[in-house]
């Protein structure tokens, strides 16, 4: 059975994210840090990890892109998740026994309307969503409940007091799953690849002829982002995904023509294309 | 007086950037959420606001770049703050009494060492930094401390028991300050614009292009970053940065040949660079 390794506490969404991309007969590992997540899987105590990379409303998880290029493992795979936040409780508790409800800040900030609306209710924060779930089960007390994921209320057999609580629907997270050795493409797969570079000078245009590497092979970029190195003051950081595997042959060019313009360069992965974008959830 | 708002409590980081923007005699005035920013300072009752809008390890703060594209407000300015943890408690407590910490999540899993070498000390999720230090003065214990601000410690009259309780030293954020009008750029000042666009098609190579009108006109990028649109699935959204003014012609030219090129086009502001990056604060 594959041992999948996430950051968090059971019925987390990362958790939630592991079963959907491997299964529900997967076997997944807890991990008190993203960091716990690489190590985990490097030294074989799982098969692979899922982290988040990036949020539809909160933006890139640098931290991981930064455990990426630090840690000898490979992007194998992604999933786009949608995050339902649910409201749940005691099965002898009810909306209008409940006075407060336990979250981490972020997801109790995304349901800000529910507080709102119910003004009675007090929103307590807590470290994590599926960590307020499982208090809630321990503590056995009707007044409280916890907003989590469904699969959260499963796991800590919780009632389910509503549904969707979150202000805004288009909150999505985007997962990656790592793994020891780079994914193999299948004929009929759409292929995606992730490299991390940085760019040679500061010189005006550069990225512009980083970018013509690709636009002149006809390779499609699915996202691009810069931010400061965090290892090297002045110098920016590229995260670029394109299109394509490096068993293509214009890819494989381009990969190669793009490491004359670079000082630092990664190919952090070249995996299947998860369904759907941020907005089409796989 | 300037009336500067920001998102949180008193002491909370945004407070201490707006006070480092305008200096120590603003007048600064607590928001409940960055919506409620906006709306203040479009209501007249502040002059700027002060928001976060990205971090060097937690990434782009998306949720700000969409209020700046539904609210008619502009970027004035920026400011580099790096965020320095500050552990602090009651006159009468001290490293040896403390049993429990409070503060953000995210704060107290930046200070994670800390509570690694300190096992005796538990760490308790709080909505807010400073929202913890205050807390800690209305309740006068001395088991407990808070994670926040050097500023949140000064203005609720706690004793720092360690500063830089941080993991790791490389904690900027960004700040922009937002105003009703347009910043008028003065000479010998080095400006920057914020630019958002969605590209007139998926082509592939349009982004190249795009970037062609800048660099075949000289003009420095500083920051690239592609989302999918939350208002528009499939779609690409695009922020960037740009060294220069639109009073300077190439870059006023640029932007009109940018807009031949674009469904959605969005001016964020033109304004002061701040001083340093990420990594030589302002």
């Amino acid at each position: 059975m594959q041992r999948i390794a996430f950051q968090g506490v059971p019925g987390a969404y990362s958790d939630v994210a592991a079963r959907r991309f491997f299964g529900p007969r997967c076997t997944t590992v807890p991990c008190e840090s993203f960091e716990d997540v690489f190590t985990t899987v490097e030294k074989k105590r799982a098969s692979f990890g899922v982290i988040p990379i990036e949020n539809s409303l909160a933006g890139s998880i640098h931290q991981n892109y930064d455990l990426l290029l630090t840690h000898p493992l490979h992007i194998v795979g992604e999933l786009h998740l949608r995050i339902e936040h649910v409201l749940m409780a005691h099965a002898s508790a009810s909306l209008e026994t409940i006075r407060s409800v336990r979250s981490h800040p972020q997801a109790l900030a995304q349901c800000s309307g529910f507080f709102r609306r119910h003004r009675r209710v007090k929103a307590v924060p807590y470290f994590d969503t599926a960590g307020a779930a499982q208090s809630i089960r321990e503590s056995e007390v009707t007044d409280t409940a916890a907003i989590a994921s469904a699969f959260a209320a499963k796991m800590y057999g919780l009632k389910v007091l509503k549904r969707n609580l979150e202000n805004r629907p288009n909150n999505f997270t985007r997962f990656l799953v790592i793994g020891r050795s780079l994914c193999r493409s299948r004929a009929g797969t759409r292929m995606k690849c992730s490299i991390a570079f940085t760019p040679r000078t500061n010189q005006v245009g550069i990225l512009f002829r980083v970018l013509g590497v690709f636009a002149l092979r006809d390779i499609d970029l699915l996202k691009i982002e810069s931010r400061p190195d965090p290892r090297s003051p002045f110098e920016y950081l590229f995260y670029l995904d394109l299109e394509g595997s490096p068993r293509d042959e214009k890819v494989s060019r381009a990969l190669e023509h793009i490491q004359e313009m670079v000082t630092q360069y990664r190919l952090l992965g070249a995996y299947p294309r998860g369904k759907g974008n941020f907005y089409g959830a796989g």
